[in-house]
């Protein structure tokens, strides 16, 4: 009998250790309690790993402390835009969304493009359509605002609207080069994702994010990308990456991994170290992963001062942290 | 010194052998030799990987013959919608746009994206708005449209409307699952692609398309799919991918045929061969490829029964062929 896994990630680029009060890091970590209990009970009732996933990430969808649904971040026109992807290791099927704009759970959408349509990703106004048409819960665009997401765009703006540009800096820069105070890393690199092995020894993965503070409209990420953001085989592992996006589709990040171990050999620590530790720095990328592999093994490495992130395997006790 | 080589695809699922016309051929043959002959000219030129797979690719945009920029299929809102991605193996750079619809030369603006935004991948109007901004050419989106290709999308939703659905099949069946005459192929896998060595030792790797002739509108496929339908790495190769774009999402196709050459240490020949004639087709992937290595060694596999395609290697007799 194979015991069940389920890790998720709440973003790379944590508030600094030294920043964050009692209060808020209690907060943090009661969320991910909870999007990982929510998950364990679809595995513990045996459900399918893509049961788990979608629902560890749908519940963090709903949390407005992560930028993902309620609570995801602006873009520069003030807007919200989400994407999300979903993959079965076992069947390899996936689903794709990418800004979308009134679909309550990306992550649900990602699912039925994945299950309802003949193709695999959908953008746009055309993939909320797809998801309304499917019965999925839809809201008005202010349902994902919140008060601190607004602070964080006006922060970014003042500091000179092209500001994205050197987004990836820990400090905000405008384009004079002048250097603004330090912003919360977690507008940066905020993205929710989920990898579960089942008990039946399927792997699966999914990954929601709203992208970057202050993005330029239409900007797509890696999180919707299916082999940057989000992969799921059987063979091999499950991953869900949080960064900056822009390198892990570069570094097409989450397949990497996979492909390590099925054509060097590596183990799921060494791919993943590997990955996050040696080939992301070299092209300037941030960020950490999420990985199980079939064996249920579990890799959590990140290159940033923390990522929220947890675990759990059926029957033990939790793990949950922010910080190294 | 090294000899500069090029090639490229005008899409896999080729017109059957037994109805090509010598008329037609010669069409499309000479269209190709045009192509691989504007690129060829970068080259000898001493140009760039880069710029030489971003011209013929943009020569292929402008042929009607080809499904990507003028002669692009339509959607099933009778509207274009396109896709293209670029990549520089030298930097690891890359740039996508989807679903653009007014912007003349789709991979102009992927390069645009690469090169002056800070983002990899933009959708919808605003990759289209990005574009003008740039000072790239804009057409009225009828500019695309040919009368060949709205014959081809009338004949689909005579079909049935839900076409799409089993568009992969060589026979177009409608959702009673009564079959009809089998439609041209080049307009299910339509692509255009090119991949390049400069005599720097660079790589580059670019695709562009209209996507599949009545698919949804929103739909995105492999094309512009950094890692499924381009990837370029001076380490490995440049391939650009042509097929079923879903099956070459879930393959992570083009990164695949990399990271069986880094991690598995295959040949382009084994690797290409390994992801065309079995991986793919073990996923009802048809399609094929286009593929060049560091050392300038040419891989063009296809599954189906011909792909448009013809490379030149400096100072040589092009080569150009659509079947077997």
């Amino acid at each position: 009998m194979i015991k069940p896994v389920l890790a998720i990630h709440g973003g790379a680029g944590a508030i600094a250790r030294a920043q964050i009060t009692p209060e808020t890091r209690e907060q943090y970590e009661y969320a991910l309690r909870h999007a990982l209990a929510g998950g364990e009970r679809v595995l513990a009732e045996g459900g399918l790993a893509l049961d788990a996933v979608a629902e560890a990430v749908r519940l963090l969808e709903e949390c407005p402390l992560f930028n993902a649904g309620h609570g995801a971040v602006f873009t520069r026109d003030a807007e919200h835009e989400l994407d999300a992807a979903i993959m079965d290791g076992q069947s390899l099927r996936c689903g794709s969304v990418a800004n979308v704009r009134t679909v309550r759970n990306p992550i649900l959408a990602a699912r039925a493009v994945m299950e309802h349509s003949p193709h695999v990703f959908f953008v746009g106004h055309n993939a909320d359509a797809f998801a309304r048409a499917q019965g999925l819960a839809c809201v008005d665009p202010t349902f994902f605002s919140t008060t601190a997401r607004r602070e964080q765009l006006e922060a970014a703006q003042r500091s000179g609207s092209e500001t994205i540009i050197l987004d990836h800096d820990s400090a905000v820069s405008n384009t004079d080069g002048q250097t603004a105070a330090p912003i919360d890393e977690s507008n940066k690199m905020g993205t929710v994702g989920a990898v579960a092995l089942d008990s039946y020894g399927n792997l699966a993965a999914a990954t929601s994010t709203g992208g970057m503070t202050n993005k330029w409209p239409g900007r797509i990420g890696d999180s919707p990308i299916i082999g940057a953001g989000c992969y799921a085989n059987n063979k091999t592992c499950a991953v869900s990456t949080t960064g900056k996006g822009e390198a892990f589709i570069r570094a097409v990040a989450a397949y990497d991994v996979s492909a390590q171990m099925e054509y060097a050999g590596r183990s799921l620590e060494q791919a993943t170290n590997q990955l996050i530790h040696s080939k992301l720095p070299a092209m300037d990328g941030a960020g950490g992963l999420i990985a199980i592999d079939a064996q249920g093994n579990i890799a959590m490495p990140f290159n940033t001062e923390g990522m929220y992130r947890a675990y759990v395997v059926s029957g033990q006790a939790p793990f949950v942290a922010i910080h190294r």
